[in-house]
C-alpha cells in the first residue's frame, strides 16, 4: 500500500493510496493514533471512490464516531482503465433501459463479473489497511454499499469473516440471493419504494434472503438515487451500535 | 380535565387525569413551564395507558426531547368498563385465532368500531391538553401507536389537522387503507417481517396506501410483539426531526 497524497479538512485526514493497481482513499481523524473501527465504502455503478455521497458518509463517520473509512475504485471505475468486457456489459444494460426492458438478468451478470474481480481486491485492501497503526487488526470492520456497492458487497461480506456489520440496499435478489443466504452479520438494508432500477418485489426478496435475523429494512418513497438524507444518520447509528465497544444505544430501550 | 395524582421519577412528572369518563396520563419534564411539543401514545389491543412499553417511550421522549407525552385508556381497556359489544368482537377474533383462521376481517371490524368511539375522545383530550400552560396550543403534536394504536391512530390522524407527524405500524390495510390515503403528515411505519397477526403483504399495502410521500418503512424480523428496542430511538429521532424547531438532523447529510 503506497500513500500518494494527504490533505486535512475539518479534522478529517484524507489519504490517497494505491495497492497494486487499485486506487483508494482512506479517511481518518487528523493525527489519529492507535486502532479503531474501520468502515469500507463501496460506490455505485458509474461512480468512484470520491463520489460526493461517499465523501459525505466518510466525513460524518470519522467526525461523529472516530472511525477510519476507506473506499476504492471498483474495476473499470474511477481512475482505473475501462475494459472491453466491462464496456460491453454496461452497453447491454443501457440498451435494455433504452428499450424499456427489465434489466435484472443483465444487472445480475454485471454484478457477478464485477464481484469476481472486486471481492479479492477488497480482501487485499483490508489486509493492507489492518496493517496500519491507526486502523489495526483487532477492531470491528463495517461495510457500506448500495446498488453496485451491494452487488460487490454482499458476496464480499458473505466471503469475509472480518466484517462485523453491513449496510446494503438498492439491489434485487437476482444473482445475490445465494450470497445473501450466507451473510452472518447484522444488516441495515435500504430500498427505494419507487426504484426504477430494482423492482419492489425483488428488493423485498433480497432482504428476505439475508440469512442473519438481525437485519432491518428501511424503505422510502422515491427513485433509485433519492435515498433521503436521514438514512446517513441512521447508518451511522447502526454502525455505532455494532462497531463501538461502548454501545449506548443498545441499552436505551 | 381533572388531575388525580402526580408522581415524579428521574425528572419526569407523571400526572393521572380523567376527562369525562376517559382515564389518562400525562408525562412531562418535572417543573416544566411554557409550551412544548406533545406526543400522544396509543396503546395496543388488550393493553392500557400505563403499559410498560408506553411508559418507556414516554420517559425517553420527555427526558431526551423535553416533550409532553400523553396516553389514555382506549374504550373497553385499562380502567374503563368492558361492554358486551367489545367482548363479542374480541371473542370473535380469539375464536378465529384458535381455529387458525385469518383474522383480517374481524380485526378491521374491531378497529372500525373502536375508532368510531376513540377518535372523538382523542380530539377532546387533545383540546384539554392544549389548554394546559406547560403544553400549549401553538406547538407541534405527534401521534405514536402501533397495532390497535394504529387502528385508532390512522383514522384519528387522517381526521385531525393538529397532528404534525406520526409513528404507525403492526397493522394491515384491511379497513385502514382509506384513512391512510387521507394522511397528510410524515409517517414512520413499523412492520414485523414474521408478524403472526398481520400478513406481510397487508402491512406493505398499508404503507403503500399512506398518501403523504414523506414516509419511511422500518421492517424487522420477528413476531408481532418483538419490535426491536432500537426502534424506540429511531422514533425519538423521527419526532425530533419533525416536532422540534431546531432540527439538526435534517441538515446532516
Amino acid at each position: 500500500m503506497r500513500f500518494i497524497s494527504e490533505t486535512t479538512s475539518n479534522g478529517v485526514a484524507e489519504r490517497s493510496f494505491t495497492l497494486e493497481n487499485i486506487p483508494g482513499v482512506l479517511w481518518s481523524p487528523a493525527e489519529a493514533t492507535g486502532g479503531r473501527p474501520l468502515v469500507l465504502l463501496g460506490h455505485g455503478g458509474g461512480r468512484h471512490k470520491k463520489d460526493p455521497r461517499l465523501v459525505a458518509v466518510a466525513h460524518r463517520y470519522v467526525t461523529a464516531c472516530g472511525f477510519a473509512v476507506a473506499a476504492v475504485d471498483a474495476p473499470w471505475h474511477g481512475d482505473r482503465p475501462k475494459t472491453e468486457e466491462g464496456e460491453r456489459l454496461i452497453a447491454d444494460i443501457r440498451e435494455r433501459i433504452a428499450e424499456g426492458e427489465p434489466i435484472a438478468p443483465q444487472m445480475a451478470r454485471y454484478n457477478a463479473v464485477m464481484a469476481e474481480r472486486a471481492v479479492p481486491e477488497w480482501q487485499a485492501v483490508l489486509d493492507a489497511l489492518q496493517d496500519l497503526d491507526h486502523v489495526g487488526a483487532g477492531e470491528p470492520v463495517g461495510f457500506w454499499g448500495t446498488s453496485m456497492g451491494s452487488g460487490i458487497g454482499i458476496p464480499f461480506v458473505a466471503a469475509e469473516p472480518r466484517i462485523t456489520a453491513a449496510v446494503f440496499g438498492l439491489a434485487g435478489h437476482n444473482g445475490l440471493a445465494e450470497a445473501a443466504a450466507r451473510i452472518t452479520v447484522p444488516v441495515e438494508f435500504l430500498m427505494q419504494w419507487d426504484d426504477e432500477m430494482v423492482p419492489r418485489d425483488s428488493a423485498l426478496a433480497l432482504f428476505d434472503a439475508l440469512a442473519f435475523q438481525e437485519k432491518t429494512l428501511h424503505a422510502n418513497p422515491g427513485r433509485h438515487a433519492e435515498v433521503p438524507a436521514f438514512e446517513l444518520e441512521s447508518s451511522l447509528r447502526f454502525f455505532a451500535r455494532h462497531l463501538l465497544q461502548a454501545d449506548t444505544s443498545a441499552t436505551a430501550a
